[in-house]
């Protein structure tokens, strides 16, 4: 359940009986083969799920990030820090005046942690609201599975390459990770990073995706539950 | 043609040959019996048609606007008028980064007025940026139509009742607009409009929206090509 | 009445009885052959002759507005769209904790229309403040007067060729508009507009100026009743 | 001459010959029996003398200034310290653009000394520009005549108490300087310092005063020179 | 070699021949029984040990970080993240702008991180700059100390606890470590962590600890390598 | 006694009998032939004095401060005015907040100055909130002593070169102040000041310093008392 579907007075009669509520935070950058907004697909579809088995709504997607780091890549769209931080303040703002009171931000990008910090910040003055942050290739279920089949996650490679992600097809062979030290500007970063992998495989079989899928959905489905 | 369906290869493939774009700028806020989402549904629609007639790109859209008056309705997600700004300044300044040289806005809220301003701002260091913005509901082609029907055109009623914006059965008896003088807060806005339409009819037939939406397209289609 | 001509003692008496200010708000931007200042000019004669009919004060002007695009005319003086909203928020919120409770922006230059959404704004945390924004060349009751003399108003033509904007000869023959699509940067725009008129007649008779000049006035003094 | 009677094609004329102009930023805050306006109203007359005898222009006035210690008095109007900073740099920035090269900014009021911080970064941004910063009541010229006429010049005492800043009788009686330690809120500024003014004689003979102008005046006209 | 002990010839010596810098990024909040300078007294003791090894200089330190969460705990200074990030901006611009090319941030707050996202955009603007970041606790050769003396990391225990971190006695027994779920607020943050520690031992033995200082040295000499 | 000797329970016990705290507020910039860091050095070795004295602790210095005029002399770090102003709140805010009720600021550096108006804004918002400000180098007692021993005081002279701020031999004789009109941008100044000092002895006895080191203490300790 999307907010697209309801009018205010469909949210009115959703608040009267739930405060809970998942903000799906992406990007728009280079993701090699892949789509340029796979960021907001991946969290998207966690969302959308979590969502049919819980009926707890998803909010519009923030479909920009932080990816200074690419913009030497066609296509990628950055917000600055700063301007990024102040979105996710107002949006948790607008809500909470709404009268939500639980928040799980689903991150799809990286690059967006900084947003983290304004969470802590508003904590301190909006009374009785709780927050939540889940990145989904950071949990440890996540790690757990790529760890069990022997494939390295990183930017771009299988680790992102799901069937609603793939727009092209994906390079057989593994790709060498280019060797980084320090921060890399954008013209750097395409220099090292070329198609924009970071390297390993380019995909993975369906059914580790699924399993990777379904592990994050259910740290999700318990984020859900605010214990 | 959506941005998410590519990678960045095609968008390079893509900026061999062209340097237009389309950016929908739109809002989450209250429509009355429609759907929250309206502002940016409608710009969407006319984009995406634009774009099958054209294979002119559209970014993901802007999902928020500036909607202070109407934050008392629940639901409705406001931005600062300082952050949209910043906002649009960034993905105008990516996309012109990125090799775009003539974007369309594509407004679908008229609270987001204030960004044209730092749009002027911007054409004065991003040399060869040509940029156009358009309100649709504000065109002389689309109130000509309003006009020839007799209807008067309002946020949240008729105009913007599109068999695709409908999330609700619409009163079939036409609402009396209420008296506004000065600015509203969001409390008062919420006791003036009750159900938040502004007034008038809540529907017209399917004929009328689709010469709207027809009217509208011809525009677009016309500012494309940025003469 | 303005403010200049009191003392702090003399504001508290007149708080004492009265809690309504006018704020002019202009530009120092290129008009043609007149003067750089017809925008604030023109509302603070109207202002001044509200003021005297009502006793209500007159805030100091705001002698700069927003005018990015004619900056390259020599002269023009632009604050960006951010530190505009932010002067005119500090001088609301300053009125307000004098004890003004019902202030009447009176605006003389469309590139200051972003302000108005910090109004919004403010209106949300300032308990009991009204506010209204009046921009007399938009009035239906203005443009009524140029309908009426088959006049078409723009920048810097005969609609703001008052005695006192006026600062030397005006041509006597009509200009012809340019023809202008999508925004224009400051260099763009001094190319288009040449002599900056925006085109059409220079000039109209005394008696129309008196008409448009009397037809704001009167609407002034209704927005001054805050009803 | 000010800037009003002037459309931009003198300001052109103007350019042609010319590079300097001055800048007048005051304030709009308490001055005890003396007008609130009495910090643009000095270093305008100043300003305007200077004009006739030089030919230099004056821009439109800043009509406000910071004064967050003196909120409490009604009718003050303190822009935030960012705020003035920011109004500052682009008024410089917009002088610039039309080729202004050399400024002279005649402050009014004390607590608009943090802009001057703002003007050296702009100096580092700006090639050729050059800035000067006058305030008369810390001219040593100034200073010299307070102390041979044995009168200690302060804030809305007989220092400011100029014809054209008066607008009430002033006490005969000279005040007792209320005693201060450290910084004082607005509410703790009122209450110590009661009718406004910070201590000693409210007035001083006509002559005294004409010397003091002339002074400042002899002062500027030396600045003007920008050796 | 710390900047104190030079003037700026000294600078222009050492710029001469080298372009490279240490800075040091801490925090000033509560480290439980630790010193509440901890995360400066860290990164510093590294730094000023690396420099006496290669003469590398470090910068005057940064004393202060983002900390909200720790802000109910008295003495915890936390600047808003927005603040940090501009802070981190002016030193990078103001050593560039000296000459230096290599900038190695050694950071000793996980809460500083934003500030990473600024120096990637801060890249695209400063040719040929080269920064790197460094945040000792997270370091793989720090966490495999750990892991091999089967000592669990983590805010204010035994990790933090050298000597010169030590200001009073530490508990003998180990910290049953609160269980947290979500972001905590600052009142929340201080009911859940009591004395602040974040759980397991409070202090390892002195060889453990030389041996992470050690481990964390040569990542630094390492990373001045720029290689 | 400095914080970084303290932990947070050490602060919980202080402030249960004491709401007083020195905050030092530098600048790292050229110092002529002393010390970059002695507008640090020099207020600190004050505060650590009148701690001794009386107890009243000093928070962690700010390293840095506003000096964009000596950007050109190598190792100088500025922040930009708006960001200092920051720190400076952000630290006043937190500290408040620990429970600090009295704070004396102690200055070493002319161009923080701006960062006062801030501080006026704050004791609007901040109840009971008791703020000073000294920076001794303005300080009547201060100049007395100059004044007597027949010494202009000025930037990176004498008045400066205290045991602590001097890391190298300094010139016997005198030099001669250069003759500035106007505000100075980075180049210019470091053409106009050449070695950086502004002029006079670079040195005087031990004693003088000595005494001037006293008159500033004894201020100090006057102002802690805050009457």
């Amino acid at each position: 359940m999307r907010f697209d579907d309801l009018n205010w007075m469909d949210l009115e009669t959703y608040l009267a009986g739930e405060d809970r509520l998942m903000l799906v935070v992406g990007a728009f950058e280079q993701h090699g083969y892949l789509s340029l907004l796979s960021d907001v697909k991946i969290p998207l579809a966690l969302a959308e799920t979590a969502s049919k088995k819980t009926g707890i709504l998803i909010a519009p997607p923030v479909n920009f990030g932080c990816s200074p780091y690419f913009l030497s890549y066609p296509g990628t769209i950055s917000l600055r820090v700063s301007t990024l931080i102040d979105v996710i303040e107002d949006i948790i703002r607008s809500v909470y005046h709404s009268g939500f009171r639980r928040v799980l931000v689903l991150n799809g990008h990286g690059g967006n942690d900084p947003a983290r910090m304004r969470l802590y910040e508003l904590l301190n003055c909006l009374p009785e609201l709780r927050l939540s942050w889940y990145s989904w290739w950071t949990a440890n279920s996540v790690i757990w599975i790529a760890e069990k089949y022997n494939l390295k996650p990183a930017h771009a490679n299988w680790l992102e390459a799901f069937p609603f992600t793939k727009v092209a097809d994906l390079p057989a062979r593994a790709k060498n990770p280019p060797r980084i030290s320090g921060f890399l500007s954008a013209v750097d970063s395409r220099q090292s990073y070329q198609d924009g992998s970071f390297g390993g495989e380019y995909e993975a079989e369906n059914q580790i995706m699924d399993e990777i899928f379904q592990a994050a959905l259910q740290d999700i489905l318990h984020l859900l539950k605010f214990e």
